[in-house]
């Protein structure tokens, strides 16, 4: 493990995603924050559903986003902030359970790329069931201010 | 323009939509519905933002799938599903405008996988800025009845 | 249409595209270039073929990276390069035909990043059957020289 | 580890490799196979080479394509097959060594997909270095046979 660029990444971390309101719409918060990850979970509740009772796949792609963006914002640097350059996303079971827990991790972190993963699991009477997997592309924004 | 599989594959589309809590939860609602086609607006509004003050990421990906996905709703047989198996997107600028409109399209239809794809723009002053594309795998579900 | 960045843009892509000798080993060759576009070819020879005589798919992908990363380079200032970051691939039809030709566009050109996507169609007698769509991410790497 | 439902997987992967001429083109072979999991190797050599003297990004393509589609292979019943319906692929490093590997795995099984990811690692005077991940989406087609 490294020294991390920025040793206040989880206050980073926290005070971003604090004001991302679209996070808040769909109840998520942060679970875990540590260097290159970051898990963000979600309740199932019925605002976030699609049309046969499951999570919907949007919301599903929202946290693993989220949750992998995040992992990206622990490695880079104080003051740089992170953009989703892409993402993809395969949806490998109905996401159908009590909560949705999303954990993003770095892969490889470059100057300006940073290239992450994320498992995206359905928590159902204490089981884990990997519902999703995605691969997604950062770009480091450097002293690129937040609202 | 062949005859569609269900003639009223623009009622199938609106039923399931509004089954969609999670596309109500978003303010999202349906621009245009045609045959290999459909479109899907969300109005900018402060609950879908991130931290910048632009729409989520994560938001903009909810309504490409779903545009997309519906898209391929209306070229499938009366009684058929769909579920979206994955999709990846590219955000190619931020989601910034008065309104966001995911426009999506079939590309091939088979029996069983239907291949998308689509593009989200923003809406600023009348104008249309491209701010994503899209491309997803659907899988049609013969009898599987919605909830 | 813009004033391209690099008046050359016809003689770098040709340069570049000499040096890979992946493209020599597969039979590729380049068909059309202009600002923003250039389109690949490979013949259907027993070489490429999978397990059922059609083209195989990783060359469909390599033929469609080439071309939309080609495509890439003709909208980037003279000395710079191109690196492709990721892609993203749907195989929509069998590659079936006397030729494929692939079809790489750019979408969005940023300083750092360049968005494309290509499409690869087969050729059986004088019609084009559309078989792949591809959406890339690439790098520019201004200043960095080929071997 | 569930019973196998081809107990000749490991025959089945060996004939249908030896079937694609592209691999032999490239000069492929499998590594290893196991339930769930095939290898590919390539050696570096100047004939699947890019224009900087690595080996091509669409080559590392081929490799994780066909290692996670032959790890999709060792899981379906005898006498079905497996196409790639899509791939999506982040190149994280240059593809710099002595040889390439892919290991393919499988995520999860479906009776009419299979989810797979891959990672690609150049070898370097005995060390591993990841330089691909990949995602990609599988279909069984059952009863079809291999030329």
């Amino acid at each position: 493990m490294k020294t991390p660029l920025n040793r206040n990444f989880i206050d980073a971390v926290r005070s971003s995603f604090s004001k991302q309101n679209a996070m808040e719409l769909i109840h998520a918060s942060i679970e875990n924050i540590a260097q290159g990850r970051v898990d963000i979970k979600v309740p199932h509740w019925s605002g976030i559903e699609q049309q046969h009772g499951f999570v919907h796949g949007g919301v599903v792609g929202m946290i693993a986003d989220s949750a992998a963006g995040y992992a990206a914002m622990t490695v880079v640097a104080e003051g740089a902030s992170v953009l989703t350059v892409e993402f993809k996303i395969n949806l490998v079971a109905p996401a159908d359970g009590e909560a949705l827990i999303a954990k993003g991790q770095v892969v490889r972190a470059g100057k300006t790329l940073i290239i992450t993963k994320a498992e995206v699991f359905a928590i159902k009477e204490d089981k884990q069931i990997l519902c999703a997997i995605m691969q997604q592309t950062i770009m480091v924004m450097h002293g690129k201010d937040e609202k």
